[in-house]
Formats: C-alpha cells, sequence, structure tokens
C-alpha cells in the first residue's frame, strides 16, 4: 500500500502570515500523497467582534448559533481555506479546498442538545473516500477545512483535530496512514515551560498515568484522545510536534504508540 | 464528444432561500456531466455593511480593495459555495465546490490600474481543465464561485458571467460545451417590462442593431457580449432565460446564434 501523509495545522500556524507561508512552502515539497486539514485559528472570533456578533460560551467551549456557523463557514471555508489553496499553487502544489460536504467526504450526526446544546457542531459519523481519491490518485492535495455536513443540507462546525484523525482512519483501508499534528510546541511536554521536555514516545499507559499526575491537561486531552482513536484504529503512525518535524527527522517530537 | 453543460445562476436566484433550494432541486436532476456557476447576489454588500465598510464604486462598479476582496471570498467561496454543495448532496448530487484557485483552474491577470484602478479584480488568462475533468470522469459536479488567482498567491474578483463562459471555452477542446446563464428574465427583451417580448434567436448582426436602438443596454451588455464571445470561440449552445427553460423545453428562451 502507498503512504498517505494527512498533516492538520492548527491556530499559531494560522494566525501568522509568515509561519503560515514558510509553512506551506515546506508543504509543497512533501513527495507523495498528501492531504492538508487546517483549524481557524483566531480570524473567527475576531470577524465575530466586527460584526458585533457576540461569542457565547458553554463550560469553555464556543456554542455555534446560526450566525456563527455563517462566520465560521465563510472564516474557515472561504478566506483561510481559499487563501491555502492559492498560495499551494503558487508553490506548485496542486491541491483543491475542502469541506466535508465537498464530494460528500465527511458526514456528521449533529450534537445531541442534551445535556449541552452545543448548536451546529457535529460528530463524524463516516468517511467517504471515493471522490478525494480520484484527486488523490491525480496527484491532486486536498485541503480540509474544519467543517462538514449531515446529508441533509446542514453544515455542521467539527473539531478540525477531529477531521485529521478521522480521515486517517478513513483512508486506512486505501493507504498507509501517517497522522501529523502540527503545532506551537514539541509534542507532549513533561515541563510545558521546557520545550526540551519532550515525551519522545507516549503509549496509553504513560498517556494514563500523566493524566492522573495532571502533567497532560486542558487543550492536549482532546488531542492526544484523537491520536489513541487513530492509532488504534489502522493508522500506521501518529506524531504531535512542530511543522519542522516533517523536514528534519531530528526534530523532537511525540510518537504515539 | 459527450455533452457539458455549464450553467450559471446570478443574482436573484441566490439571494432568494426557496428560489435556490428548487433550482438546485432541478438542477441535481439534470443528467450527464454538469458544471455549476454562481454569482454572489447581495449577500456581499450586506456583509460589508454589517462590518461598516465603505463600498467603493467608480462608473457605476464596485472597487475591490483588500478587505472587499475578503468579504467576497469569505461570502462567494465560504457561505454561498458550501452551502450550495451541502444541499446538492442532500439531493444525491455528489458536487465539489471550486474557485479558480482549486485545480488551478481559471488564471487571471490583475486588472491594470490605468485608468481605473479597480483593486484585486482579475481577467481571465487562461483555463486548465485537467483537475476538473478528473472529477467530471467520476461523476462528480464542480460547484464554481466567482473568485481566480494569478498563480502567485493572489485571489482575484472575477465576473461570474465570464467565468461561465470562459469555462464553456476552455472545455470546449474535450466536450460538446453548452452554456446557460439563468436570471430573473425570459431572455434578451424587446419591452423590459413585457416578458413575453422575447428575442428568441440573436445573432450578432441582430445584436448591434438592438444595442443601436438602445433596447439592449445596463447589465445585459456584458452578459450578451460574453455570450458571443462564446459562441465565437467553439462553445456549442448558449442560451439565456429563466432557470425554467433546462428543464422544460417550451420555456421560452433567447438563442444566441
Amino acid at each position: 500500500m502507498e503512504t498517505l501523509k494527512i498533516i492538520k495545522i492548527g491556530g499559531n500556524v494560522i494566525d501568522n502570515v509568515e509561519a503560515l507561508e514558510s509553512f506551506l512552502k515546506g508543504f509543497a515539497t512533501i513527495q507523495g500523497s498528501k492531504i492538508l486539514v487546517h483549524g481557524g485559528g483566531k480570524l473567527a472570533t475576531k470577524l465575530a467582534n466586527q460584526m458585533n456578533l457576540p461569542v457565547k460560551m458553554t463550560n469553555g467551549r464556543r456554542i455555534t448559533d446560526a450566525n456563527t456557523l455563517d462566520i465560521i463557514t465563510m472564516v474557515y471555508a472561504g478566506k483561510i481555506n481559499k487563501n491555502i489553496v492559492a498560495k499551494l499553487q503558487s508553490y506548485q502544489c496542486n491541491s483543491v479546498g475542502f469541506s466535508g460536504a465537498d464530494g460528500n467526504t465527511i458526514v456528521s450526526n449533529k450534537r445531541p442538545v442534551d445535556p449541552i446544546d452545543f448548536g451546529y457542531v457535529g460528530d463524524v459519523k463516516l468517511v467517504n473516500t471515493e471522490t478525494v481519491d480520484i484527486l488523490l490518485k491525480g496527484n491532486v492535495t486536498p485541503v480540509f477545512c474544519a467543517i462538514t455536513h449531515d446529508e441533509n443540507g446542514q453544515l455542521l462546525n467539527t473539531n478540525a483535530d477531529t477531521i485529521a484523525s478521522e480521515l486517517a482512519i478513513g483512508f486506512s483501508k486505501l493507504y498507509k496512514t501517517q497522522l501529523y499534528y502540527c503545532f506551537e510546541k514539541n509534542g507532549v511536554l513533561l515541563d510545558i515551560e521546557n520545550d526540551d521536555s519532550v515525551v519522545e514516545n507516549i503509549d496509553s499507559e504513560i498517556y494514563k498515568a500523566l493524566k492522573e499526575d495532571g502533567v497532560i491537561a486542558d487543550g492536549m486531552l482532546p488531542k492526544l484522545d484523537n491520536c489513541f482513536h487513530a492509532i488504534s484504529h489502522n493508522v500506521e503512525k501518529v506524531c504531535i510536534g512542530k511543522p519542522e518535524m516533517l523536514f528534519d527527522e531530528n526534530t523532537k517530537h511525540t510518537t504515539i504508540q
């Protein structure tokens, strides 16, 4: 089986024009089949503020009402996605932007309103590989934003880390899939202040212990849950670290086992 | 050669939720290869107003500064395009949203700033059919918004009628292309107040005479220029009329000859 790399970039890379351009320049040079998944960064909140729309949070998580879904669709699928595609074309990487609705690729269920109504948020139900695979076979790189749909015409806001892991799992029947989460740290850190304190290999027992000790907390928990979900569902390799890990094998990072 | 229908829908269909849904339901049933091109309607101006951004016009035409380009990209490629794709999926029409940057499909030159600086507006230079054709062959329907790029990473605002005619011309080397401009009237009218006064067939001589008499004016002039450009560049058939002309051959419309 051929290898397919699924690479997710997060907030800090998206929010910084130079960091994004530098990443995309490198990404364009990666050989073989690849899929890029991007988050939204702070641009959606900025647009909501410009439009005087309140950002509603419950338990620290954003509620996606109809106006918020419009903003997310405009920012993620419009501004961010199309600018990434245009940049990749300028680096001779032929790409096509995707939401989960395009090619009917990622189908979600709207999250149940009980106990908390998160609004138009989708939990991934299934991945259809067919349309994307036609493009991969044609040497085209799909670029996914974090939006899915319910097959009844409704777009849904979906976590970008989850999109990346579900794509890696879905494509594992056709490719040896490798999943890379790129963010601003070197991976899982024993001391969040010390970028050299990387846990280079982590398995579910180490994860459990680090969780119990409170070393791993907050945003790293759902990210690592996505990692372990992927590695236990036929994804060949899962790594977390800075984008540099893609281009230099000596860059420290965390590998999930 | 197989037939490829390129169908463009304009402002009044986009702005009305029911009209759009009804159109898409019909569009989904059209057999054979097809491409949808959509304009932006009034939503971009509405968003600019919500964000307190001034709409700058020169000689009745919109100037696309950087903020306006962002708005257009968000509204056209984000909100409108992804909602159309999600609706088409719900009608079992497998579609993928495109800007001209996706698949490097439509490359434009930024319009010269002399005599008038229109800002980030693109004049189409060339159409690359390859990526879109991979999808057409896979029975997938591309849905184009009116944005192109310059191959150097810059997105450009481009007239939707022009996108449709340039796609029809570009694909004429692979398909018998048929171009349909759908709007709120039955076609070219001798009396703009009378929807029965349709000019059913129009050639360049009739066009010239109607222009000189002032019967054809304003927005119809660039639309018809696009039509004649297409019909003189290997497009098999060009029609203007209401969307109903696609589904009922007895619907009055104008055919370009």
